[in-house]
């Protein structure tokens, strides 16, 4: 495939990696913030656009699932756009029931900090 | 590993994947614009933490590269945090040179959006 379809063209045409699954970053979509990462194959790319609601693989249970189904924290997509190599998309959501993405319980998956600079590294929890 | 230890930690434990790499989002650390989405191996993501500045894997090249080695639009890192189960990390960067971060010349590599809900899916570049 050119690259110029793949970059500059209007058909979607998303390049699945040899696991067969594409990148998903989840988005608040007022704030912008990020929420999460999780990963589609085929089948979840393609529920995710036909229902506005999120789907995803799970690569570690090998199985489909479609977030919030047992939490009530459904993912509610209101756009969704795929990168210049179509390899990864992001959507903007509503995160329906109490807003929590997290299964630990909290707003976003991306709680703890990493420390910068040369020295040991560690973590540090977010306010 | 205790998924307490991985989750509630304070320590680095990142959990690469089959081909020994972690997802990278890249953020606006302004505005949260997600701006592009890479992957990191051991050694991407030791010299990211010591230099503040975006080292990634290619998966296409089988390659270390720095974001900006060519372009001049490195990417200073001013925060950066890793998700819960360890396998995804979020960059907030200023980017050196013009600010643009894809290599097709836009500020972010998200510039077109599919089109959602049922029927032919398409994609349609962002203003």
């Amino acid at each position: 495939m050119h690259d110029k379809e793949l970059e500059e063209g209007t058909a979607l045409l998303p390049r699945f990696d040899a696991n067969g699954l594409i990148s998903a970053i989840v988005a608040d979509e007022n704030t912008g913030e990020v929420l999460m990462l999780a990963h589609m194959n085929e089948e979840a790319l393609r529920r995710t656009i036909a229902t506005r609601e999120g789907w995803f693989w799970s690569r570690s249970r090998k199985a489909m699932w479609k977030k919030g189904e047992t939490s009530g924290n459904v993912l509610q997509v209101s756009a969704m756009k795929i990168d210049c190599d179509q390899d990864a998309v992001l959507l903007s959501v509503r995160v329906s029931g109490d807003g929590k993405t997290c299964h630990t319980g909290r707003r976003t998956c991306f709680y703890r900090s990493i420390s910068l600079g040369e020295g040991k590294t560690t973590l540090r929890f977010d306010e």
